[in-house]
């Protein structure tokens, strides 16, 4: 007998919408029928939409910030929020400090996510110190356990790679088959407009977004993509922001290059003008975050890439940090200068709900492709499909059941993240996620995160982009 | 229990892939699960892909060619030939003659086709005299008894519409929801350059290519895709040939536009080369089809648009006459100049296992992009979605089981078509189906089609393009 | 001893920029040097700019509009318009109606031309009945005869030509080395357009502009295009009033096709909200013209296009109706609806100032540039130069004097057209024509036209479009 | 009386083309007439175009290359061979080492120059070490000295820029109003490839131009467009060698931005495949430039570019080292690597020649168009317009006449420089320069330099690219 039937679903993938039952057992779906007959537990999903649990590939949780910024979100806190939210498992990044064996990151962050997490969970590793022993030894052995993707910067000062660094990163990756994300903003054009910006005495939150204009994210998605030819891998841009990096991305694919992108909540939901807070105060420092937040016609571009194809993935770029804490936005530093203003923002809990509404609520996305940037392209780059990220035979019962119709505000007393703000309060959506099952177990249910953390980790195959999926 | 069985089946949709049972009941798909049960027949897919049956969203029975040409395929050789190649449904083209009503000619062709199919069928109307009675009238009507698409043509002699009554047509789809599909070539251009060549001298088929060149094409969509936003219609730009027509695509779709687009197995096996037969010889009449192919590039950049989503359906446009035939291709006048040959290329048997070979065996698409151009996108663009095009629980068990391993010689004596002759004689593809199953019935094994004409005649709603679906 | 010395002048032409004397003498330009020597008439030019005299090759002069539409200006009140405004040629259009043979209709022009012009003259014709005996023995004798350019329509009733047509005239043109200038818009959509404006009560003049959007110029610039590319002709596209339009031009001169284009000051200086008058009511019509003006974005564009070569020609359009005048734009009919407003409105006298202070006082152009648009390029393209279009050695003496720094506010008071208003009524320039030399004689001085209607007609070569210049 | 009178001279400038006589009194051009009346010396053009003596703005003479490499050319040898070949005035670079002053580097250069040019000359200065003394102090007060033009480069090991030290530069440039011409190849990615070919072995001359294909010299190309973007300043792109580094200066130059850009004559006559030798030996050698010449597509491409106005120069990138001298292309280390091979190759004295022989006795290009590019635009471009560049009164009597009919077939016995071999050897052009005349002075006819070396240094303005011409 099955453990669990989910009945009257209609069910939406990355490719199909029809209604039937879903039949789980020992965490997996086994059927999928017009009666998958009985089970030991009924859930009714009429009305309800029946998504794969969404896979937010681009959260930070408890990543080192320096002695005196601390992250709001921890992996409890943070998977909680994911859970909340309708994802089913996020993919935090494992920083290498300079000098620092990836394999010892890598076991660092296993042993802090331990028992802590209420959803799924996989780690990216971020390089910052690309020895040969690094990446002649360690990247290898790494693939072959199971850490297939890492991502490198292009810019901030501790984690900044140069254009020789980065070669051989990419180097390193298309002989062992790694995907390669690129945080793609140009380091030096940054601090020469940082340095422009302060000595005009513009140092308020706002200038933040003036210091790293579009242009600057554009030059160095051009050059990423330029290293990704010259070397002959595939690499994922993240979180791009805005028109121009998107036509450097365009015109790559059109000329069939391998190359991958990911835009994030921020994009589609704020703009430069929020950083201005109530008349260029600090209230603006709660929309830091990098790449900032551009104009209307780049929100414009943005639906355009969704729906095209020019993005493949939708993740939230969670990196909370505290607002009224001094540990968090509200630094002392930071009000010196935009510039010690912790960049990020929290995100892993609305990023579905704002995606479901402005995208399929009005009409700009279709559900499959919804499904697809959320769940199945996340599982197939990052080598997870079809374990994770769809629904079908086989596949972990990763699932969210959504109130298409439901009507939300969302606001920070909604919010299950362990931060004291969201960036989007007040914003209405339509469109909220009632349920969240994790391998067969129902994880949320009507907005409270139900059970003990029984996320578990999952270690990866070679990333679809490679030609495995 | 269940009718049908199929055990072990790899299963690939246009957005998954993985390995299952399927269970069918009364020509449905009514279980997808580790295991359905029990069944009164068994078929075990070991080693075989299963994929939706092939939609042909485009092919040429039966029709009408004036006096002295034959179409050499008519309901039953042309669907036999379907099924043998992996298609489970065909969509003929009901032709208008000046002056006739559309119901009568939809009459004329249920008639034709009635107990003749051993494929399912549903016709698109060809609309060659759209008075104010067509479009205010009959089209309303029709559209909501089912026939929910529709074909223009802006060149040929019998059927060619001026812009005026383009804009009618696409005025009175708008306001009925009926997709058009349009054979975008320039009339009076195609009437000039043909004057030039037969006044040189130049009549041998070759120059049927030179007398239609890309430029042509490129002008008529370009025309018709303004029409259409004029007129703010989805339309569907059908066979496209190559790199100038497909620009003018996807520059409209960047615009947000909804146009879709068609191409076919002659874009990327042929070229304008094959026209030239053996040194400039009538040979070259087996070839000569409109638009006609290519070159070399074109047969990249339509590889470019099948992956990047500028096409959105592959079709055969089969439109067979016999070589061989005095009312065929070897009609005394088209000896005379190329502009009397009957333009049509036999295909319909083709269609799949060129694209099987030519796209996934040599790496240039997915499996899963070739089920959404070849049977998802055309059932949801043609409003029969999720009834056809897809596997899933409640659609129709249309199915065809791919050996993706065997490799075979394209021969006219494989074919089952009445045709006396294939353009791909000699072509060596890599992936053939094995089995096609209709509606849980096989109808074709191993090359062998089966039992008598059931196909159905299948009614259809309003097309995806209108968010439908 | 020389007729005239000019001493002082800077001197500007498309290619340099100069200080030195002109020496002139009978009526042509016979030295610059430092010294010219003694001369009869000694002009000082100290402070002033000395420009080519203006050549405009667009303009309708005494054109028949139907019995009920009479056209503001002659040959005398527009030729002493277009002295007034620094310009010493015009080109105005000689009209072939349905079946007038064309060297009828030269004729005709000369005998209304003669001894009425203020300044030079020359033809272009406007084919509107394009016969075998037109295109095969008219066109040929009256291109010999210096009569090296016609126009064609598009649109309008009386006028348009179909695509056949278009491609026989253009034909002919090849064979003869004619130039063609093309009236781009899409006859059958505006009449679509003009249908559904009606139908809903649209009928004000400000619907002119919604019954001929962008895209319907846009879809006739390409059309022309890929005739011209078919027939292998140089072809002009006249009057392009907007981005969409120009990127056709820009992507055919990219690709190397010989696609030239003209623009009017309407498309910088004004846009469709012009046309809304005060309250959408009949004071519109005064800016009723085709294309309409179109956005700010659009006059963006045309300026990007003035800079950088989209654009070898700048003209007037000036097709003058009077406004209060029953005959003009206050017809009866057009008070019924924008289709019977008379299209077209005054600019002869404005073109140069209003270029000369949009474009270069703002910085947009440079003067070289300016010289190039309104002299040399139209001098080239018509078959003049080095007659006409520059100062050099042996080309007549036409030399515009002008204030760089004189401010002036454009007013129906100063002009000298027939017509009763200037669409740019207070509108502010700085730079003014303060002389205009004809071959040698001043025939306007501070805004005063002297003596008697001397102009010539000027005989044509070959267009330098053929290579001849 | 003036000096010098030249009759019958078909005068061509950037502008204009017509037949007068040129007067030259004290090196100046004081009149041009029908006629000058008499002078001292009298040159009779009949038959010859008459057109600006060439500048050739990017030169190397006497630089600096290490210990073991010395360069074919000093001041002496280069100059006469730029007479030779039609041209009157060369840029040379002024090479700053690690750690010196620019104005010791300037004094420098004019020690080795003075009394040895035979054609004027004027330094641009290549800034290697951007300190804050040579930008804060050195950079502006030769500036104001007259060299108001610099060089940078984004690669080789001696000189190499990074992005921080390039946006300080470009600041600095924008506040002093100085050219910055680029030398755009990224360096890591050549050290990548380098170290990649030398790996696997492939150390021929003609893995030189694998070591730094096309996408190197694109995306070098756009970073510095965008650090100019960010910097807001004028910038020059230095000889860009094919189709991809140019789409990136059309997207500038399409938006607004001020970017500039030269070609040279390996870009038109030359391709990688020459760098082969025979059977890849190190014959190849003699054509190792950069970038090096690409393939005919890119050709193609620079083509388009010199006619459209992609291109604003076109110079020769003269850079000569003996092939049979061990301190030249024969170095001992280039044996072993390509990347010891000497970058550069002659061509002052075949830069004219190969342009008008392909471009306008080709008819690709007019000879206008020839005359902006080699002369009237440098001129602008680096401050130095009227006085040189043009044939204008007051302008220096810097000319050159040219036969358009004559065939010469290049060859090393031809040439004036000190080089041991030309890469155009065996070319056969048509259109040659038979007397180069310098402030009135021949310095060199029918092949013959005569006379002393009389060249002048040339203090420069401001660039025209800031709005002073």
């Amino acid at each position: 007998m099955l453990d669990t039937a989910i009945r009257n679903a209609t069910i939406i993938t990355a490719g199909d919408r029809y209604t039937a039952q879903i039949g789980i057992k020992n965490g997996r779906i086994t059927a999928i029928a017009e009666d998958v007959g009985p089970a030991a537990e009924e859930i009714d999903a009429a009305g309800m939409w029946v998504m794969p649990g969404g896979i937010d590939a681009h959260v930070h949780l408890e990543q080192p910030q320096g002695e005196d910024v601390v992250m709001a979100d921890g992996f409890e806190s943070g998977t909680r929020s994911a859970a909340a939210g309708g994802t089913t498992m996020v993919m935090p990044f494992a920083l290498q400090q300079k000098g620092q064996s990836l394999r010892e990151v890598v076991e660092a962050y296993h042993a802090a996510a331990r028992g802590k997490c209420y959803v799924d969970c996989s780690f990216h590793i971020i390089i910052t110190d690309p020895t040969p022993s690094v990446l002649g030894q360690e990247l290898p052995a790494l693939v072959k356990a199971g850490y297939t993707s890492f991502k490198v910067f292009m810019t901030y000062d501790d984690m900044v790679l140069n254009d020789a660094q980065l070669l051989d990163v990419f180097d390193a990756a298309r002989r062992e088959r790694a995907m390669v994300m690129v945080h793609a903003e140009g380091y030096d054009a940054i601090r020469y407009m940082t340095r422009k910006l302060e000595e005009a005495g513009r140092t308020a939150p706002y200038y933040h977004a003036a210091s790293r204009p579009e242009s600057v994210e554009r030059e160095a998605t051009h050059r990423a993509i330029s290293h990704a030819e010259l070397t002959d891998v595939p690499i994922m841009i993240v979180h791009v922001s805005g028109r121009e990096p998107m036509e450097q991305i365009q015109w790559a694919k059109r000329r069939g290059r391998n190359v991958y992108a990911e835009t994030c909540p921020q994009y589609i939901a704020l703009t430069a003008d929020d950083l201005k807070g109530l008349n260029m105060d600090f209230e603006g420092a709660k929309y830091v975050c990098s790449p900032p937040p551009r104009d209307a016609d780049s929100q414009t571009a943005i639906w355009e890439g969704l729906r095209d194809g020019t993005f493949d993935i939708f993740s939230s770029d969670h990196c909370p940090f505290r607002f009224e804490d001094p540990m968090g936005k509200s630094l002392e530093r930071g009000r010196t200068s935009f510039r010690w203003v912790p960049n990020g923002i929290p995100g892993v809990e609305t990023r579905l709900p704002l995606l479901f509404s402005e995208g399929i609520s009005k009409g700009r996305i279709s559900a499959e492709r919804f499904v697809a940037l959320t769940a199945t392209n996340p599982a197939r780059l990052f080598g997870m499909y079809p374990q994770k990220g769809t629904i079908a035979i086989g596949a972990d019962a990763d699932l969210t059941l959504w109130d298409p119709a439901r009507k939300i505000t969302i606001s920070q007393s909604l919010m299950h993240h362990a931060c004291d703000y969201t960036p989007y309060e007040g914003m209405v959506v339509t469109g909220w996620p009632v349920r969240t099952i994790l391998r067969g177990r129902t994880i949320m249910l009507d907005g409270e995160v139900t059970g003990t953390p029984a996320g578990a980790y999952v270690d990866r195959g070679i990333s679809g982009a490679f030609g495995g999926a």
